[in-house]
């Protein structure tokens, strides 16, 4: 998919909708959230909770686009899409997640069984794979995880977010699934409109070789890599004083254990040229991802160009009053990257006694990526409008006996419902015409529908093409009975 | 929308889906679900917690039929999508629900704000509209909601679960967006070939009236609403014993209280005869909604042919260990219900400091339609695939000197998939014919593209339609170059 694609997608978006019904009387949420209301005794935080937000208008029209170009490449891949559910039985996660597992969010102990939020969707697809014994699958799940993050250390991180991944279960030849992911991660990115990415790849077992000649103890390894996934934002003297610990392992064990990873790169190479995506690709040995249960590839795809975390309002403001911590800016965990995943072979098999699926697979920081294209879209989006309304069925008389046609309003709009056509008219039953004109604006119908006092009682209504600035045409003047036909020219 | 239409979305669903990719070493969840699974000292209870399911394959493809069809509905009728926190501050949801308060879910109290899930999409629409001061809007909301419903209590009904709402809030004239969501609601239905329903309607006020006519004193109310609600499951003298409590009310009161809702029924009746649905509505004084937050209409549609609650393996199953506590059925909550919802004036002040915007709405209850749709189209989804493939690129050969062509078919592949074609091939480095046919035949792939081990290295390869039954059929040998134009003319 080309990049010209994903702006049709955004456009296709932007073209089928058509209005903002959400009219606003104050200002924006940003500014109301903090806000206290009282009702009676109670005392309402009137937000909602930390680290989450609500979704709407323009944003919403945006995320859909972006849900709907992965959708569309994930079935292109031969996907097809599960849903979990949102929490899992507290056992599941644990011991998943190394050091991030204190940011699990647990349910609350009301008897019965213990259960906490899922923090992402790889451990909840294990679990399913090995619940349905399934063998093989390649399946998509887009949806959210919830991460106990302290704004503190993270500096703005969602607590609720959404993640969007793909992945391949099955045993299949070396590298053959693994480069395919890559493929989707880069068709992913282009078909978005980010062309501006690097993919960094690294293999576990190189990784673990090298540790193995420092003399990393085993069970230091996971420790260890983290440290060095800091690589590019710490010093190499602070990493590898935390790496280098002891040594006194045989270096040959080190060389084997690397020698494995190095053939499957050369493998991979091959088979990233035949996709024509070497290009996005470079090797980088201090890209180690923290989570515990990568075995083999491991991949991150980092853009230049990012975007801020996704609530830049909220750090400016932040900013204002704690200038010196916000500066050092270099501790956002992982700025910049916009997708990343890996090869875990062994995650299934904790679940089915033993009995592993191999899997590799690819998460996408959706909301990450909402942000550089909201920025990149800012001024197409200015014309936008969330509601796809077509129609707007008005009424134009008054004086002396004059109803406001509401029942007749009714019948025509239901009409159009009918044939497919969306539409609507004002809950007024006597309504005036300027009202009407502004409410057919905010709802971005193409065409108003008009019912005349003197018109209408004969059978005949207006059809009035909207946004062309010349108020003095009055529209088509055609039978009820053709409006349909009429209406279906106008719009679209 | 007719049922044709939406027997046309369920088979475009269909038609569009072609594969079972999720191959089972064994069987179904169902029974895997309580099987322990031991690893290393650890013991996993492989299952998802109690009342909550995974959802895949062809149930995947019916929930997105449905969604699909109810959001171009919603569309129709001018409404935005919002997306709200899957928890709120527990504050927000505190005196919202009555009795059934005792089944939100709390999350943990692990330092910070208190927060629960999400018991409804309503209470959070009104924090919404209250927190972002909006003064109308029409929104719908597809998500799950959460309730600790205990299994003994209501048999078989499920703790997360999708809702699917439309509401319409703001200042308008009398039962005027009332009576386009009772269309919306019978539209919905139908749209998704559910014919045989009625909804039932009743209106808080004349509720009231009646109430204090029997002199029920205020705080009473909402709890001999619940009672009142349970007449068509039990008889009056039960009902009528738990209402007729005091009697000390004058009756000219009650009289204006039910007069107001008199009133108000009479201008429904016209309105919903101009949207043409008087058919599926009846007016019953039984309707009474247990929720605390209704003010005015109230409404509930009821299906004869109503299926079981979604988990009905599970309920049978239960049923031959309990039989006694199943056969007594008519304590489901509201079986039959397969949609409801009312008019609710002031929850929206009750977060913004009085300030009230008047809302209607409907929820529909798409997991009790998911298991009529299911049941009803058991037939039609035997032939149902959950991917999406057009094209599998095969490789036949053998011999001295064969490599299985894995570069090539990832080359060809990747030249479909540039074309927007779905598409997909074994991987395999050397894989043998009769594999790659099955695998086309679980992908449900229309097309298989072949490389020949002498013709391809000549720049040809075969087009063969899948599907025909005719092995003879060695398909049509094209160029390279001409692959994406002629396998566009075979696949759609």
């Amino acid at each position: 998919m080309s990049s010209e694609q994903a702006t049709q997608a955004a456009a296709a978006a932007a073209a089928a909708a058509a209005s903002t019904p959400v009219e606003k009387a104050a200002p924006a949420q940003s500014k109301k959230q903090s806000k206290k209301s009282k009702k009676q005794d109670q005392q309402f935080l009137l937000k909602t909770p930390k680290g989450t937000k609500d979704w709407a208008d323009k944003d919403m029209i945006i995320r859909e686009a972006v849900f709907g170009s992965l959708s569309s490449l994930f079935k292109r891949h031969g996907g097809v899409t599960i849903d979990t559910p949102v929490f899992e039985l507290r056992e599941i996660l644990t011991g998943k997640y190394g050091e991030d597992s204190k940011l699990i969010y647990n349910l609350e102990d009301q008897g019965g069984e213990l259960t906490s939020l899922r923090y992402d969707l790889t451990v909840p697809f294990a679990r399913f794979v090995a619940c349905n014994s399934i063998s093989n699958i390649k399946r998509f799940h887009i949806a959210k995880v919830y991460r106990r993050d302290q704004p503190a250390m993270t500096k703005g991180r969602m607590r609720e977010f959404y993640q969007c991944d793909f992945d391949i279960a099955g045993n299949y030849d070396t590298m053959v699934p693994d480069s395919e992911i890559l493929k989707i991660t880069t068709e992913g990115l282009t078909g978005l409109g980010i062309n501006d990415f690097k993919i960094k790849l690294n293999h576990r077992k190189i990784l673990d070789g090298i540790f193995q000649a420092c003399g990393v103890k085993d069970d230091d390894v996971r420790k260890i890599s983290s440290a060095v996934d800091k690589l590019d934002k710490s010093p190499w003297e602070a990493v590898k004083k935390e790496m280098v610990v002891e040594k006194n392992q045989p270096e040959e064990v080190a060389d084997k254990i690397a020698q494995k990873g190095i053939e499957e790169m050369t493998i991979l190479a091959d088979y990233v040229e035949a996709f024509g995506i070497e290009k996005h690709l470079s090797f980088d040995l201090s890209l180690a991802r923290g989570l515990d249960y990568y075995t083999g590839l491991i991949y991150e795809a980092v853009t230049a160009a990012s975007a801020p975390p996704t609530n830049a309002s909220e750090l400016k403001e932040k900013a204002k009053k704690e200038t010196k911590e916000v500066e050092d800016a270099s501790e956002y965990v992982g700025v910049g990257s916009i997708a990343a995943g890996g090869r875990y072979d062994n995650l299934v098999g904790m679940f089915s006694n033993g009995k592993s699926i191999p899997c590799v697979g690819i998460s996408f920081g959706v909301e990450r990526i909402f942000s550089i294209i909201k920025a990149r879209a800012a001024k197409q989006l200015e014309k936008l409008s969330s509601s796809q309304t077509q129609v707007f069925v008005m009424a134009f008389g008054g004086g002396e006996g004059w109803n406001g046609f509401l029942k007749e309003r009714m019948e025509v709009t239901n009409k159009l419902w009918s044939a497919g056509i969306n539409s609507e008219f004002l809950y007024k039953a006597k309504p005036n015409i300027r009202k009407q004109f502004d409410a057919a604006d905010k709802s971005g119908s193409q065409v108003a529908v008009i019912l005349g006092k003197e018109e209408y009682p004969q059978g005949q209504v207006r059809v009035k093409v909207l946004g062309q600035g010349d108020d003095s045409d009055e529209g088509d003047l055609v039978k009820v009975e053709d409006l349909v036909k009429s209406v279906e020219v106008q719009a679209i």
